[in-house]
C-alpha cells in the first residue's frame, strides 16, 4: 500500500482510465479524477457508490420519470450537472462557497461534508420537506431547552468522587455528549483549520473538524444547514432499500426510551416482514402495498409514497417524519398533539417551562396542532392502514391508542404527584429534577415506561406493554416511589 | 379513494371480472362478489390471499395428496366447497348461524371473524389438537385463576396517588388488559349490535364488536370457540413458513417472562438457523432435517410434522404444542410436570390455591402428567433430537436440563421463604401478595430470572443463564431480599 | 425406527452402497463405513457434512488453490488422507493415541470429540494462532483466577434460606457454571470410562463423560488441547459463511457483560449487514470489502483475510482474534492495554491481586502489550477501516474511542471509591466483594455499563451509550451507590 499513492498521482497526470473504461453513463472529469485515486485509496467507498442508482443515472434520464415514480423532485437541473451520473464531485462540489470545509484537495476544490442544502439541487421538495420537522431541529430542540439541557448535562458527564459525594469532574467534557444524545441528534461541526494526515507517508492536508465524524439526524453543518441525508441514505449506496428497511430508523429508535424497533419487531407487521423479506420488492417508487411487500416497515407509514396497483396515489412521499402523526407518543412527561414547528424550543407552558404541557399534563395549546388538524393525520394515516385492513378495523385501532395514551399518561401524573410530594417534604431537592433516587424513578416513568406502553398500542406489540417495559415497571415502579415518599423505604 | 366504493358497487352488478379472468383454479360466486369489491377496497388483503396455498388449491386437489405430505387433515370437504379455491366467502360464510358476528355486506351474510371451528371444515385434526391444549384455555387460565386474577389486576390497572399513597384508579379499565395480557392470551369478543362506518363517504353497517381487533391464543369467538389460527397463521396468506418462522412464535414468547425467542437466538440453533436461512425450504411437508432445514426453529421441535428423507414419520404433527414437553417450565411459581389437561383453572394444590404446586413446591400430582407420561414425551423429543443428535449427545442435554429445572426451583423456594418470612414479621402483608416491594421482587425471582434459567437450559442459549436474566439476577435479587428482610436495608 | 439399527448392521457386511454410489470425490473406506450406519441413524448430521465443502474437495485439491485464497494453512497434508474427502473418519479418527475418548465403535476406533489439534492436520496456522490467543485459555483464565473465580462462586451456585439468612447450598454444585459461565469460556472434558445406551432397542456402548456436550472457546479437550473450533464452525458443515456471520459471535457477546452484537447491530454497519445480507457473497477467500461485502461483520474487522479487488492483502486472516485490538474493553475492572498472553492467570498488579490493574487503575504494565505494540496494531485496524473510510475519518473514531475509554474509567474510579468506603465505614465487609448489595452496584457499574459504553464508541452503535446502558446507569448507579454510602438510602 506504500507506492500506491505515488502510482495514483501519476494516474492524475495521465488521461483518466476511469472514465475512458466507462463511455456510458458519462462520468463528469472533475469525478473521474477522484475515481483516479479513490478507487484504489477507498475502495469500498467507490465500489458502493458504483452500486448505487446515482452511479448509473444521470439527472436528465431521472426526470423523464413520469411523475408518481419519479425519484427526483427538482423541476430541472441544471447542466452541466444533468447530463452526468451523480459522482464524487457532484455532490462533494455543491455551493463550494458555502462550505467552511470546502478544501483545495489534489486540484480540486470540495467539501468533506454533502448536506442536505446539497442533495437539494436533485431532491428539494424533500429537503424542504425535512427542514421543517423535528429532525432537522433535533439539535437545538434539545440544547436550548434548559430543561432537556440540564438531563443531558445531568446525566452526560464525567463524574468524580469527594469527600464521599458525587460531583461533576471538571471541565465538563462536551466530547462524551457527541458519543451518546448527539450521535442520534446531530452535533455542530465546526472548521478549526487544516491538518495534515499521513497517507502512505506522504502527507496530505484536510480540513481539521470538530464533531465529526457524525451522522445525526439534526447535525449543524459547516455550510448552515440542518440535518444529514445520510442518516437513513448511508454513504455512498444512498439506497432507498436501506432506508425503507427497519434497521434504518433502529439504529436510535431503540429501547429504553424509544422502543418503536422493539414493538415493531414483536407485532405482526415486523413478523410478516422479516418472515417474508425475501419476497419483498424493497427498492419500487410507487411502493405497492400486497404487491411490493406485504406488511409495513417504519418508511411505509411514517415516509414512502405509497399506491394501490392502479397507481392512485394512498400516501404522497414525506420526509416529514411526523406528519401523518396526530399525537407525540415519546420524549416528554406527558404525550400530546404534535407541535405545529419543527422547532420546538420556542414552546412555552403556563408554568414559564419549556415544556409542551405543564407537570400537571395541562398542554400548551397554541403551540400544537389543533383537533383539525390531529384529525386530517388521521385519515391520512388510515389510508396507509386501509390497504389492508377494514376501516371498522383499523378505527378500532386507533381508538385503543388514545386509550392507552390516557392510561401512560395517568400512569406519569401519579409519579409526578409522588416526586412533587417528595420536593415538598425536603426529601429531594427541585433544583436539579434529575439527580437524586426518587427524581431518577420519576424519569425512568415516563421517559422509559409510559413511553414504551403507548409504542406498544401504537404499533400492536403488547408483549411490551406488559412485563417487559409497560404495564410492569409502571406499577411496580411507582410502588417504589410511594415507599420511598412515605419513608418506609430510603 | 372518494370515488372507489361507487365504482365497486357498479361492477358488482356486472359479471365478475376477477372470476371471469381467472377460470382455473375455479372461485366461487360468491368468493368472487367479495373480490369485486375488496381488490379494490382493502388490496393488501386480497394480494396477501393472492399469494396463498389457499387461492390456488381446492380442497378435493389437496386430498389427493399422500398421506404424510397432506395439508388436510379432513377425510373428506362437503360440496361444493371442495370444488372451489378456499376463498373469501369459503372461510367467512362457514356456519353461519353459529356466529354472533354473522352480518348482511351487500347481499351476503358473513361472518367478521373466522374461528378455529370454521377451519375445522378442512383441518379437523389440527382443530382438536388445539382445543385440547393450554393455548385454547389461555383466557380462562387467567381470568378464572384468582391469584393470577390478582396478579393481572394488581399490575395492568391505572392508578391515582391520593394522599400520597398509590390507589386503585377507579372503575377499572378492561381496556389495559386487552393492550397487555389478553393481546397474546386473546380477549372475549362480544357483539353489541351493529354500528355504521364510513367508507369513502358511504355509510357501511358493520357488526360493533368488543375485544376487537384480537389475535390471541385463547380468543373466545363469537361462535363460541376457543382460539385463533391467525395467530400463527396470519391473514390472509395462512402461511407455513410464516408459521415455523421464530418471528411468529416471538411475538409473544419473550423476555422477560418467556424468553424462548432471545434464548433460541443466542442458541447454536437459531445461530444456524439465522446464519442459513436462504438455504432452508420453509413450506415442505413432511418437513426433513438436514434437507429441509439445517437447524430447528420452534415449529420444527414442537409442532411440525418430521419425517426422513425416506418418509418414516419422526414427529407427527401437532397442534398441541405441550403435547412433546414433560416439565413445565414458565409462568409459575416451580417447574413441575405438564398439566393433563389444557384448562389448568381446575387445579387445585395440598393449600387449596388454584396453583400446581404449593408454596413449598409440594406438585398437585393428580392434575399432573405422571412418570410413564412424562417418559413418553421426552422419548418423542428425543426422536426429534435425534435427527441430527447421538442419542448420548441428546440424552446428556435432558440431564442438563433436569438438573437445572432442580436449581431454579431451589432458588425460587429460596425467595419464597423470604417472602413469608417477610409477610409473618409484618413487613409486608399477604392480602395481596404482588404489590409491596419485597413481593415485587419475589415475582420477578421466578416469573423472570427462574424462567429464564430454565430456558437458557432447555435450548442451550446459557449467556441469558449467566449475567442477562440468569445466576446474577437470581443471586442479586435474594440479596437485596434478604437486606430488606433482616431490616438492613429498606 | 425400531429396525433401522438392525438393517444398518446389515448393511455394514455388504459393499458400502455410499461409496460406491459417489466414486468422486473419492470416499475413505473408514468413512464410508460411518456413513453406511449414520445416514439412517443419524441423518441431519450427514446431511449438513454433505453440503460442506469438506464433503467435496480433498486436501490434495485444496492445496492447489494459490496462496490468499488458499483455505488450507498446511504445506502438505499426508496421504492417504490428502487424496480423500475430509469425512467422518478423517476427523474422528486423528491422532486416537491421544484422545482419551477413542473408543471402538462397530469395528473402527473413533474419537468422539474432534479438537483443534486434529484440525492442526490441514489448518496448522490457525490453530496455533488460535493456541495464543486469550479464547484457548478461557477456562484456566476463569478458574485459576482467585478473584473471577470468588465471582462465579458467588453468583452461579444454589443458595438455601437458613435462619433468615442465604447460605450456599452445599455440596457446591460444578453442575450449574457448565450451564453458565462455562458454556461460553469452555468446560473440562473428562472421560469415567464407558456406558451402554440403547439405541433403537440395541445396547450400544459409549465413552462416559463429564463436561459434555459443550462447545466452549477454551473447553479443555480429551488429547488435553484447549478449545473447540466448532465454536464458530458448527457441525458438520464448517462453514466459513456461518462463522462470519454475526450470529456466531452473538452467542456469548451479548448484553449485559459483553454488547458486542448488540452495538453492532444499532450501528451503521450492522444496519448495511442485515439490509443487504442478500447481496452479501459470504463464502470468498479473500474477502474482498466493497466487492464481496458492503458493510463489516466481526469477522471482516477481527479475523478475515482482506483483499482489494486486485488481491493485495489488507488484513491477513488470524485466529487470534485480539491480535488486531490495542486495547481490552471487557471484563475487567478497567480497559487496559491487551495482555501480552492469551494466559491472563499469571498477572499480578502491584497490590498482588491477579488482576491487570489495581482497584486505582494502576497497570500491570510488564504483562500487558507496550506503546509501540499498540501502535501497530492500531495501524493494523486502520487498513481495515481504510478500505471505506479515509485516513482522517477513521483516525477520529479512534480517537472518540481512546477518549470513551478514558472516561468509562473514570466513572468505574468513582464506584470503587464509593465501595471502597463503604468497605472502610462497615457498611459492607471486603472478604467477598460481589455478595452485598452495594458490592452488586459496584459490580454492574464496570462488568455492564462501563463495558456498554466503550463498545459503543468502539463499534459506533451510541444509543447503547445513552439510555441503554451507558451514560445514564452509570450515572443512576453512582447516585444511589453515593445514596447507600452516605446512609441517606439503606
Amino acid at each position: 500500500m506504500i507506492a500506491r499513492l505515488s502510482l495514483v498521482l501519476v494516474a492524475l497526470c495521465t488521461p483518466s482510465l476511469a472514465s475512458a473504461a466507462q463511455p456510458e453513463p458519462p462520468v463528469s472529469k472533475e469525478t473521474a479524477k477522484c475515481l483516479g485515486c479513490h478507487e484504489a485509496a477507498t475502495p469500498g467507498i467507490v465500489a458502493d457508490w458504483r452500486a448505487s442508482r446515482h452511479a448509473v443515472t444521470t439527472p436528465e434520464k431521472a426526470l423523464l420519470v413520469p411523475q408518481g415514480s419519479r425519484r427526483v423532485s427538482a423541476a430541472t437541473v441544471p447542466e452541466p450537472m444533468a447530463k452526468v451520473v451523480v459522482g464524487c464531485f457532484e455532490c462533494h462540489g455543491q455551493n463550494a462557497a458555502a462550505h467552511k470545509d470546502n478544501f483545495s484537495h489534489f486540484g480540486q476544490k470540495v467539501n468533506v461534508i454533502v448536506s442536505p442544502n446539497d442533495c437539494r439541487t436533485c431532491h428539494p421538495v424533500e429537503a424542504e420537506q425535512y427542514s421543517h420537522g423535528k429532525k432537522a431541529h433535533a439539535v437545538g430542540n434539545l440544547t436550548k431547552n434548559p430543561v432537556y439541557h440540564a438531563l443531558v448535562e445531568t446525566v452526560v458527564s464525567s463524574k468524580d468522587v469527594k469527600g464521599g459525594k458525587v460531583v461533576p469532574a471538571l471541565p465538563a467534557d462536551e466530547a462524551n455528549r457527541a458519543e451518546s444524545c448527539f450521535a442520534c441528534h446531530g452535533t455542530e461541526i465546526k472548521v478549526k483549520g487544516l491538518k495534515t494526515v499521513e497517507i502512505d507517508d506522504t502527507p496530505v492536508k484536510v480540513p481539521d473538524l470538530e464533531g465529526w465524524p457524525n451522522h445525526g439526524v439534526g447535525r449543524i453543518n459547516p455550510d448552515g444547514s440542518l440535518g444529514a441525508c445520510t442518516t437513513c441514505h448511508p454513504r455512498h449506496g444512498f439506497s432507498l432499500e436501506v432506508a425503507r428497511k427497519p434497521h434504518t430508523c433502529g439504529q436510535c429508535h431503540l429501547l429504553p426510551d424509544v422502543p418503536a424497533l422493539e414493538v415493531w419487531t414483536e407485532s405482526k407487521h415486523g413478523n410478516l416482514t422479516l418472515s417474508l423479506d425475501s419476497r419483498t420488492d424493497w427498492d419500487e417508487v410507487p411502493w405497492v402495498p400486497g404487491k411490493h411487500f406485504r406488511a409495513p416497515t417504519c418508511a411505509a407509514c411514517h415516509s414512502a409514497q405509497l399506491a394501490d396497483k392502479d397507481g392512485n396515489v394512498l400516501a404522497a412521499r414525506t420526509h416529514d417524519f411526523g406528519s401523518r402523526l396526530w399525537v407525540r407518543l415519546f420524549g416528554l412527561v406527558y404525550a400530546h398533539p404534535q407541535p405545529k414547528d419543527g422547532d420546538t424550543s420556542v414552546i412555552k407552558n403556563k408554568d414559564g417551562l419549556p415544556l409542551p404541557t405543564t407537570f400537571a399534563n395541562e398542554p400548551a395549546s397554541s403551540f400544537l396542532i389543533d383537533a383539525n388538524e390531529q384529525a386530517a393525520r388521521r385519515a391520512a394515516m388510515g389510508k396507509v392502514c386501509g390497504s389492508c385492513h377494514s376501516t371498522s378495523y383499523y378505527q378500532a385501532q386507533f381508538a385503543k391508542l388514545d386509550h392507552t395514551v390516557g392510561e401512560s399518561n395517568r400512569m406519569t401524573l401519579a409519579a409526578t404527584q409522588l416526586v412533587q410530594q417528595a420536593w415538598k417534604s425536603g426529601l429531594a431537592d427541585k433544583a436539579n429534577p434529575f439527580d437524586e433516587p426518587i427524581e431518577l424513578k420519576w424519569t425512568e416513568q415516563w421517559l422509559f415506561y409510559a413511553n414504551a406502553l403507548r409504542y406498544s398500542a401504537a404499533m400492536n406489540g403488547q408483549d411490551m406493554a406488559t412485563f417487559k417495559q409497560g404495564w410492569w415497571k409502571l406499577t411496580s415502579n411507582l410502588k417504589l416511589m410511594e415507599a420511598e415518599v412515605s419513608g418506609k423505604r430510603k
